[in-house]
C-alpha cells in the first residue's frame, strides 16, 4: 500500500540507482560518419592527427614582413619595402621574404619563409607595382596564427563522453576525421499498463482513456538520444506484464513501465519487477511530488524505472530518473548544463516539508523582469504541461515558496 | 573594402532582415503522424474535439459518496455506509450511489451517478463485505477531477507556431489527434567558398585547409529543424559562385554562403548576391565581433546570409541571423526561452564601444557559484568553441566587462 512505502529523498534515490547501473562497454559502440554524428555521444577520445592550423597563417589582408624591418616605421616616416610577390590562396608560397621585402597575403594565407609578422593593408601605401610603404610598426607574430595554436598534433581534442555539437562536427572535419566511434543509441522499452487505457486512434468508451505515456515518454527518450520501442498497452495482469517485461528485458537496454495509477496496480508492477532478477528493486517510493510511487530497479544489467501512470508525474519522473539512467548508458560525462532561467514567482505556493515538489510554471516578460506564473493542475492533467515553459523545484526543507521569491525555472526542451 | 562598410547595430540588422522575409504560406506545410512530430512546428491551431478528461474521475483510491452524507463523520463517530459495489477500471459504472451508499473506486476510475466526492481509502474502515465506515468528512468535488477540467471541447489547446515537445505529443494523443499539420522543414542551401578550402576527406597541401563551415552550419540547421543541403566548395570566382547561387535559389528556402575570409572574396560574395534579384542586400557589415562582414539579403522570396569564413565567426553569425530567419520560415511564434546560465566572469575582458562582442566561455562550478572562464582564441580557431559551453555578449555601450561581473552565458545546444 502506498502509505507504507518508505520514502527515499530524490538525490539519494538517484545516487543508489545510478551506482547500480553497469558502465556501458565497448560492445555498445558503433562507427558513424562524422557528418551524421550530431547529438551522438563520443565513445572514445579523439586525438589530433596533426596540428591545427597546419601552417602559420595570416589573420588579415596585408603584407608579410620581417617585423624588425618595421621598427622605425611611422606615417610621417614610412618604411620602404620591395615587393617579393603575392601568396595566392590555397598554395604554399614559393617565394621567401628577405631584409626589406614584403609579400602580399590574403586572410588565411600561408606566411612565407623569412617573414614573422603581417602588416595590415590599411597600414600600408602602394608606391608602384614593385614597392610599398609601411606606416606603422608590427611586432614579431603580429597578425599571425601559429601552426598548432588551435590544436597540437597528438593532443586529445574531444574526450570520450561528449555529446557532439555543431562545433565538434566542424572541429573533427578540420582534422580530417570523417568517421567517429559513438555510443549506440540505447533501446528503451516503454510499457504502458492499465485496463482503462486504449490506443490513441481508438474512441474511448465511457471510463476509458487514451494512452498518453507511451508517446510522451517515447518523445523524451528520442530527444535524449535513446531509441524508444513501444510495447503497447498491457492489461492489469501480473502474468501479462511479466511476459512482456521479460521480452523487453531481452531486447532493450533500459525499461520504463508507466504503471496504472491505482495502488493495487503499483503493487502489481513492483511484484513483476521482483521476478526479473537481481539486484532487483532499489527504491520503491520517493519523497517527491508528483512521483511518489516511483520504482527504481536494476534487473541483470538492465535498469528498470516504474513511473506513475499520471501523465504529468510520468514526465517529471522521466526527467529525474529515466534520463540520468539513459545518460549513463550513453557514457555521457561531465555536467549537463541544465537550461535554467531565473524568474520571480507571481504567487505563493505550498509544499509539505520533507518532500521535493515540482510545479509547472509559465514564463512571462514584465518590466520588472521575468515572471514565473504557477500553473495549478492535477498531475493527471497533461495540458498543464502543454501550457508550461518549465518546472520549479521546491526543496524538501522548504514549507513552500512565497510570492515574489526568486526561483530557478528548469526549462522544458 | 571592409573599412568602408557602414556598420549596422545587431538588433537593427536583425529587424530589417526579418521584416523583409515573407511569411510562410500554406504550401509549406505537411501532414505527419503525431508520434513522429516531435520538434516540428505546428502549422495550424489544434482544437479539442472533446473535453478532457471526458468524464468525472477520482484522483485517489477510495469510495465515491454523496459528500453531504459525510458531514458529521469523525474518527470517534464514524459515518456508516452501505457498499453499492465496485467500479472496475475502464468501464462505465452500472451502479449509482444513493443516500448512505458508497462505491469502491480505483484512481482514475469514473465517478458513478449520484456521487459527488471520493473518500480516500485511508480515511475509511471496512466493516464487512457490505459496509464501511468513513472517519473524515469530504466536501463536494473533493478528490474528483471534473469532465473538462484539463480541456473544454472546442478549445484551442495548441496554437499555431508552437514547436512540439513531449507534452504536446502526449496531449494530442489524449485527444485522439494522431495526425497533425506541421511546417515542412525548410531547405537550407549551404555554400562554402575559398580557393584554399578542400573536402574534409582530402589531405590538404601546404596552404590549404579543410572545409569546416559546410558541416558545422549543416549541423546548426539540422538541430533547428531545417533540412541542410550542402552545395560543396566553390572556387573564388564570381561566375562559379553566381551559377551555384542561382541553382540554390531555385532549390531552397534559405541560402547560407560561408565566404572566404579575405576582403576581396567578401566583395565577390556581395557582388554575386546583388545579381540574384530584388530586394537584394539589406545589410552589409554589422557592428559585431566576430561577424563584422556579415551580409543579410532577400532575393525574391529567399533570405540569403553571407557569413564570414572563419569558423567561429560563422557559428556566431548563424546563431544571430541564420537561425532567426529559419524560425520565421518555420512559422515559430512566441518567445524562444534562450538557454541561459548566470555566472561570474573570472577575468576582465575588453571590447570596443559601439560594437557588440561575443566571447566564448567555459563554465566551472565553484563553492562561490558558477564561474565563466573566458576562452581566448581567434575566430579562426574552431576548437575555441569545442572547449566552450556558451557565449557571453558584451553590449555595444560597454567598453568591456570587469572580472567578477555577473554575466549571462548563452549555452550552446
Amino acid at each position: 500500500m502506498a502509505q507504507v512505502l518508505k520514502l527515499v529523498p530524490v538525490d539519494q534515490a538517484l545516487r543508489s540507482f545510478l551506482e547500480s547501473i553497469p558502465e556501458p562497454g565497448q560492445e555498445s559502440t558503433e562507427q558513424v560518419r562524422t557528418e551524421e554524428a550530431l547529438g551522438r555521444a563520443l565513445a572514445e577520445p579523439v586525438t589530433a592527427p596533426h596540428a591545427l592550423p597546419p601552417f602559420d597563417r595570416t589573420t588579415v589582408d596585408g603584407y608579410a614582413v620581417r617585423a624588425a624591418d618595421t621598427a622605425e616605421a611611422s606615417s610621417s616616416r614610412p618604411a620602404h619595402f620591395r615587393l617579393a610577390g603575392e601568396v595566392t590562396m590555397g598554395t604554399a608560397p614559393q617565394l621567401g621574404v628577405e631584409l626589406g621585402q614584403a609579400a602580399l597575403l590574403h586572410t588565411g594565407g600561408m606566411i612565407p619563409r623569412g617573414a614573422d609578422a603581417v602588416v595590415m593593408i590599411e597600414d600600408t601605401q602602394a608606391i608602384d607595382g614593385t614597392a610599398i610603404e609601411v606606416l606603422k610598426p608590427v611586432t614579431s607574430g603580429q597578425n599571425v596564427i601559429r601552426e598548432g595554436e588551435d590544436v597540437a598534433a597528438g593532443q586529445v581534442v574531444i574526450p570520450a563522453g561528449v555529446r557532439l555539437r555543431p562545433q565538434e562536427i566542424g572541429g573533427l572535419m578540420a582534422l580530417g576525421i570523417v568517421q567517429v566511434r559513438v555510443r549506440a543509441r540505447p533501446t528503451v522499452a516503454i510499457l504502458s499498463t492499465g485496463d482503462e487505457v486504449v490506443e490513441p486512434d481508438r474512441q474511448p468508451a465511457p471510463g476509458q482513456v487514451r494512452d498518453v505515456n507511451s508517446y510522451s515518454l517515447a518523445a523524451v527518450v528520442d530527444q535524449a538520444g535513446g531509441r524508444p520501442m513501444r510495447y503497447g498497452i498491457i492489461r492489469d495482469s501480473a502474468a501479462e506484464l511479466e511476459a512482456v517485461s521479460r521480452r523487453a528485458l531481452g531486447e532493450s537496454d533500459l525499461i520504463a513501465i508507466a504503471a496504472g495509477s491505482s495502488v493495487s496496480v503499483r503493487d502489481l508492477t513492483a511484484g513483476v519487477i521482483r521476478t526479473l532478477g537481481p539486484p532487483g528493486i532499489l527504491v520503491h517510493g520517493v519523497a517527491l511530488r508528483p512521483g511518489k510511487p516511483t520504482i527504481l530497479a536494476v534487473c541483470g544489467r538492465v535498469p528498470v524505472v516504474g513511473l506513475p501512470g499520471n501523465p504529468v508525474s510520468a514526465l517529471v519522473v522521466a526527467g529525474l530518473f529515466l534520463l540520468p539512467a539513459l545518460r549513463k548508458l550513453l557514457g555521457l560525462r561531465g555536467p549537463e548544463w541544465a537550461s535554467i532561467r531565473q524568474a520571480r514567482l507571481t504567487a505563493a505556493v505550498a509544499s509539505a516539508a520533507g518532500r521535493e515538489d515540482y510545479l509547472a510554471v509559465r514564463l512571462e516578460v514584465s518590466p520588472q523582469g521575468l515572471l514565473a506564473v504557477p500553473i495549478h493542475g492535477g498531475s493527471n492533467l497533461i495540458f498543464t504541461l502543454v501550457r508550461a515553459d518549465g518546472l520549479i523545484r521546491i526543496p524538501p526543507e522548504a514549507p513552500g515558496l512565497e510570492a515574489d521569491s526568486l526561483v530557478e525555472v528548469r526549462l522544458f526542451r
